[in-house]
């Protein structure tokens, strides 16, 4: 007995300490072991759910009230003070920091007391037909002394005579028509070219090239109202016949006296005189006076595909038909460059764990007028955004990684804002942005999203569009319950049904430096109008027009479809920054690549073939990066999460991948576009070009009288490309197998 | 009774289970936790130790005997196939792994059976005083039919005959001096230039913009001979007159033919006449010749600095003096250039921890002729140390990060090797690798250690030294124990004589394109000769005389100061490899730039003063650096080591720092050239410029017609400098405050 109770004493000690050990190993847990299981889960999805409700409508329909109640172009106070301190302050006090950065750059204005005009000039120097100096007011909240009359900013000055010739669009095919199927001079004329389809500054740099000594450009009916002209507005949202669109015609970002280097207090400025700026005088003007001189032209109709909607016969001039044979245009351009300070506004939320990789959002402020879609629909969206992610730091959120959010300046004069800060601080966020995510307008129409975006960032935007509820109740009824669903109906992409169309990006808005100049990754969201319609862009774009009578009146009621931005934007951002694993697709990347090399095969292998050249070396380098893509998803799916600096390995690679594509020689010779598969198309700048650089080398080839250095270009252009793949292949590779080296040993 | 009973049970089961908890909770550690704090820990400083005590002298005497037994010439059976396939297989039986990497260059070679020469060509077309077309045999060792006779590689074929003038060392001053203050006309005339001094490309290519049509390039003893010339060898190792330093003269880095793209299949090429090659014929020869033409040429006396150590009056010409006045020099050259494929080999130990983190060990193969000094000594050297770290692995040693060890091809021929490497591979490099240490030749000399680093990499270099064991049994009895001792005493810092000088990076080794490329930090060490004899490199450069006789009998009998540089480059990559916190010091680099400031301001500051022009924007620029410095100081001081994600988040500012001072758009309008620091100088691509590009804007300014230009020119550069610091020192201010956030939140 005696016996037994010292074992029972030693079993009941025994089972107390095993009790012990095991709540010491595995109840106390030590708080470095308790962080790093924290860190190993992705962000709580309760944070997202608690987002999506903060997100109201309501509070995006103020913003916007607040945001385009009165003018604010670039360099102005409204723009430059009264914005930028209210989003720093409100920053400031809800967010972890804000911060101004300023610059001094070159901007243009029109002349307020001696404003720009076109005119009918009689052999005997008398004017008629003057066109409108500014645009008539369809609603009150359009009466603002501050309204700038319709301009093209970096036009010189001048007071242009000559002969009027109607060159469609102003793209080069288009010169081309006309001096080589018409074999007709353009030395001299005045060119008048619709806007649309490709960028204004495309235009007017081609008609310098042509020979053109100025460029009128008009918004014709066929590309921005649908339906009849009785249904413009106030009526409905379509382009009235007194507004005109402004825009810069400058064919570079950044300001352009410091390319490539930040315009800060040590920066060098060039002079005006070794800048390049557009070299001929250019001015928008309505269709209500388009029509008085294109339906006096003279010379051969135009063919069908150059006719617009207004009711004349298209012709091509030159010059006038009787009785106004005698008669000359004339353009008076008072447009005037001058340095002005702009700003940019950051406001910052600090990573818990990785602050020091940013998830970097962005919108610019400036507009050409009130801005109320471009670009106040995206700002009212965005401070929406940052009010929610304060909210939910209140609710004890906090990111794995930090969140930037930029509100940039004189966006509208060339991304000068942006490319600012990209010069300036490059090398800051070329090793520590995780990616950029752009809304300039928010809401542009409201039919369906529209995004744009590189290949690693597709099915993160799919997801964050599946997590958003329909903003449009007759989809709803429709079966389409979310934004996504929607968007895959009225965009299936055009090599498979089942997924949205993702446009690429070329340099309409910010993400260009961004991408091109750093390679960070970025995705571009809006609310876009019916594409069936086939508009160049929403019809009131960069008119006095676009102001809160038009957005709520007309396009968003409720607010619904910017909320529904604004949460996908979210989501989007909470996804990058939370998630332990980046979302960061990259065999989407490899069989995008497959894609255009086959679509590249179709349209230019027969004729390389011609000159025995052959892509397989491309080929090759696509398989490469695909075999790798496919060995890092790989690697990912058995990552152990508990492991930071594992994390950390797989992050930075993918990451990093999009840097690989950038080549800092430039592509097609410009050194602002430096993304070797998704460039600015040359003769284009709104519109991406896959392969840019071959691309450029195919252009017009057949023409080109040096047909050996033409066809060396393409075959450089392929070796580069084939590099290019190759060497982004060899940044997802296993970096353990750098020298030959295996992961066993 | 009965209770005290129960209360001891209680107690004696509370006991247990406390003791329990305690064991559970601290002695059983759980793998993350003991990962973790293995993880916070400096590599073991026994290693260390075990390093030194494993690099044997006499495997190194071994393995130079094995490098330079025969001609090793970039593109040889020796070099590409028979010492490539002897470092691969052994780094791939005692490392992690090892990969060859191929590419096709161009190359250049003198023709065997029609070698280059020099002569005086008479009147009547009789050639006299011909030069040496091979090197006299003056050991047995030097008998080898693969022998490549005296050439320069790039050099144009050609026969050249004309006024022979003697150039002193062909900088621009020289020739500015023939030209200004003698006012001879070049044109025409064969430029005689001694090699010292300057790189010799530059001497050709100055030559060629003075009007010269070909150059011979000689040794002077003055340059490589001191004392007696008795006591060349092979009594002493001083250059006798029977040799001549090869070398190339091309003007670029990399395969000429692939500028910015690696040498790979799918590379496009260009034409050779497409390529920037030496316009000129040019061939070396050795003293014994070169007195043959110097004797004998007329015109006046030189100036004293351009008096060599031969005995006879120096004269510049042109032309010889009587009775050979009617007498030409010739100068024939076949040299011809031919694609070949040269190899690099790379040798990989994993790290435990970062994997992806390179320290890159690097040292070229390719020899001129048997190059026991350049490059074997160094190759010897590098694969002791290879024995040595495959000899710790063994005995369980792995390092935190990985360690990358690779043998370049041709670099003799223009950083050929290496070059294409960083074309290859530079986006994989450029993220990855922490530090780039070269050893080009292991040994010039037996006096002390010498370096050239970026100053970020100084502190690292003396503490290796001081670590290391002084080679020299005198030096130790006069107390110096340690390599430091001796390099303090024999090169103390002009600015601080108790630390030693270390010297800035030009362009003339493997580190030139880690380091203007990719902006990685990088150092070079080597043993040298006394700096006291000012020589403008170890005597037998270049020539058939570097054999393992030279180097065993005459400069490094027991190979102990090959041993020490063993030691050092080990331990430097070692503390790289191992340790938590990067050893990088970003203080020093803020002092250097101040230094280097300073200097400017006294070199130039009262010419800028004349034009309105100062430094202040730099100076600012440079306080900002050093203020972020050190508060980044500060931050390491205070970091939790246990946390990887922070310890990277340092490791990352420190490892990326030197990436900022890179301007993509390059130094001195040349894109092989980037780091805005230092780059080669634009006369002289062996040495280091501080602030190039200003140093080239202000080089010989006086005499430029447009000033306008040049000054807008210094401004610019001005402003460039001022902003690359700027955005530098952003990357090391503290990752959370970059949208103006503060770490207390």
């Amino acid at each position: 007995m005696h016996r037994m109770k010292i074992l029972g004493l030693i079993a009941l000690s025994l089972a107390s300490l095993i009790i012990g050990i095991l709540i010491g190993h595995f109840a106390i847990i030590p708080p470095q072991l308790s962080w790093l299981r924290k860190m190993s889960k992705d962000g709580d999805l309760k944070y997202s759910k608690q987002l999506h409700q903060e997100i109201q409508a309501e509070e995006i329909h103020k913003n916007l009230q607040f945001f385009s109640r009165r003018p604010h172009i670039a360099g102005s106070l409204q723009d430059e003070e009264v914005l930028v301190n209210y989003i720093h302050n409100t920053w400031k006090s809800s967010l972890d920091g804000s911060k101004i950065y300023n610059y001094t750059v070159l901007l243009s204005y029109p002349n307020a007391s001696d404003p720009n005009y076109v005119a009918i000039l009689s052999p005997d120097g008398v004017e008629s037909d003057i066109s409108d100096k500014v645009e008539k007011i369809l609603s009150p909240d359009q009466n603002d002394s501050t309204v700038v009359n319709p301009f093209n900013a970096y036009s010189p000055p001048g007071v242009i005579v000559g002969d009027p010739v109607y060159v469609n669009y102003g793209t080069v095919e288009d010169f081309q028509y006309l001096t080589r199927n018409l074999s007709m001079n353009l030395t001299g004329t005045v060119a008048i070219a619709r806007y649309g389809k490709i960028f204004r500054g495309d235009k007017v740099n081609n008609a310098g090239n042509f020979g053109c000594t100025g460029v009128i450009l008009y918004s014709d009916p066929a590309d921005y109202v649908v339906g009849s002209l009785d249904r413009v507005y106030p009526v409905d949202w379509w382009l009235p016949g007194t507004g005109a669109q402004r825009g810069t015609v400058l064919i570079s970002d950044g300001d352009p006296r410091t390319p490539f280097y930040p315009s800060t207090d040590s920066a060098f400025f060039l002079d005006e005189k070794d800048i390049k700026l557009p070299k001929i005088p250019v001015t928008p003007i309505g269709y209500n006076d388009a029509v008085k001189y294109l339906s006096k032209l003279s010379g051969n109709e135009v063919p069908n595909a150059w006719k617009g909607n207004l009711d004349i016969t298209y012709r091509v001039g030159p010059g006038f038909a009787s009785p106004y044979e005698a008669s000359k245009i004339k353009l008076y351009v008072k447009t005037y460059n001058e340095p002005k300070t702009i700003r940019n506004v950051f406001g910052f939320i600090e990573g818990q764990y990785e602050p020091d990789r940013y998830v970097v959002l962005g919108n610019h402020r400036d507009a050409w007028v009130f801005g109320a879609i471009d670009p106040s629909s995206g700002t009212a969206t965005m401070m929406e955004l940052s009010r929610a992610l304060s909210k939910l730091l209140q609710k004890g959120w906090r990111p794995r990684r930090s969140i930037l959010l930029c509100s940039w300046g004189a966006e509208e004069y060339g991304l000068i804002g942006s490319t600012e800060n990209i010069e300036e601080m490059g090398k800051v966020l070329g090793s520590r942005a995780v990616a950029y995510l752009n809304v300039d307008l928010a809401l542009a129409g409201n039919s369906t999203l529209r995004a744009l975006a590189t290949p690693i960032l597709h099915q993160l935007l799919f997801e964050a569009a599946k997590k958003v509820e329909n903003p449009n109740p007759d989809e709803i009824k429709a079966g389409r319950k979310t934004v996504y669903d929607t968007w895959v109906k009225s965009l299936p992409s055009s090599h498979d049904p089942n997924v949205p169309r993702v446009g690429e990006l070329g340099s309409g808005s910010d993400y260009a430096p961004f991408l091109q100049i750093i390679g960070v990754s970025s995705a571009d969201v809006r609310y876009n109008y019916d594409p069936k319609y086939s508009l160049s862009s929403y019809p009131m774009y960069h008119s006095v027009y676009e102001t809160v009578d038009l957005v709520s009146r007309l396009m968003d009621r409720g607010f619904y479809y910017h909320q529904a931005v604004a949460r996908i934007w979210g989501e989007m951002a909470l996804r990058l920054a939370d998630d332990v694993i980046l979302q960061f697709d990259c065999v989407q990347y490899a069989e995008t690549l497959h894609r255009i090399v086959k679509d590249v095969q179709t349209s230019y292998g027969p004729k390389l073939l011609e000159h025995n050249i052959n892509l397989n070396s491309v080929k090759k380098a696509a398989d490469e990066f695909l075999e790798a893509a496919k060995a890092l998803q790989s690697r990912i799916e058995k990552i152990n999460r508990e492991n930071p600096l594992e994390v950390r390995k797989i992050n930075d690679q993918l990451m990093q991948l999009e840097r690989a594509f950038i080549d800092p020689l430039g592509v097609t010779g410009n050194l602002h576009y430096r993304h070797v598969i998704y460039a600015p198309n040359e003769h284009n700048l709104y519109a991406a070009s896959s392969f840019p650089g071959l691309a450029s080398a195919m252009f017009d080839i057949e023409n080109d009288p040096d047909q050996e250095r033409r066809w060396q270009q393409v075959k450089k252009e392929i070796s580069v490309i084939a590099y290019t793949i190759t060497s982004a292949a060899s940044t997802i590779q296993d970096p353990s197998n750098i020298g030959g080296g295996s992961t066993e040993h």
